[in-house]
């Protein structure tokens, strides 16, 4: 009878253990996709710029994804033919994360310290056709990126 | 000295399972952000076709990533002041991920039967300028995504 006790103990420990990994992802921040705020920027950078611009926006994607529980991507990228060319996905809980964003030291760093080196900006706003498969992406993504 | 080895037995237990659910996200097919494939694709539909593309695109995204190790991100938007104007960011693990993808019944059947859909098309190779701070980033998306 007691090592009955012993296994159910075990198996609850084993249940709840697992439950305790799955929802440490969700945190406290959990919003609703529908509010979600997407968009494509679409920068083109002064070629003389290049280098310095890329380590700023490195450094602003990095901490606003870091510091900012509202700014869930800041993922840039630059073309491969065409290196001035970049693009940028981001996403953003919702509105108000959004604004509290433009507000951040790193972000007004960013903008200031950019401004002559940007040569057309455009701000292309967007929607998901699918978010039932984004937690499918995002779970093999993190398989790639968890290997390094 | 019985109940020592039960504590140390489940200790273990809780150890091991933690374990299991980290590496579970590592999968089988991890590879190096370096070899990944980045593009975003642009494709203007026909107006007409519009409400008929979104669901036979949908079909194929959720297929891809859900029956292709190699397929990462296939993440199909619009833009909202345009719905007929998609963006499609798509990650594939390495070279080879992408060119068995295009062999699959289901890249076959989207693109045969949206073939006269498409009034244009254009692909563009993407790197992506900092790798390091992906995992956060897709830990936040995993946070919106699973309170659904």
């Amino acid at each position: 009878m007691k090592q009955i006790f012993i296994v159910l103990g075990m198996l609850f420990m084993v249940i709840s253990c697992k439950t305790t990994t799955k929802d440490s992802y969700q945190g406290d921040e959990a919003a609703s996709p529908d509010e979600m705020l997407i968009r494509i920027s679409e920068i083109k950078i002064h070629q003389a710029y290049l280098s310095e611009y890329i380590s700023i926006l490195k450094e602003e994607a990095e901490a606003s994804v870091r510091l900012e529980p509202g700014v869930i991507s800041i993922f840039p990228m630059f073309q491969m033919e065409d290196s001035t060319e970049f693009r940028i996905l981001e996403i953003y809980r919702n509105k108000e994360a959004y604004e509290s964003h433009l507000k951040t030291p790193h972000f007004k760093k960013y903008k200031t310290t950019t401004l002559d080196m940007v040569e057309s900006l455009k701000l292309t706003d967007m929607e998901a056709i699918d978010e039932e498969t984004m937690p499918d992406i995002f779970l093999k993504l993190r398989s790639v990126v968890t290997v390094q």
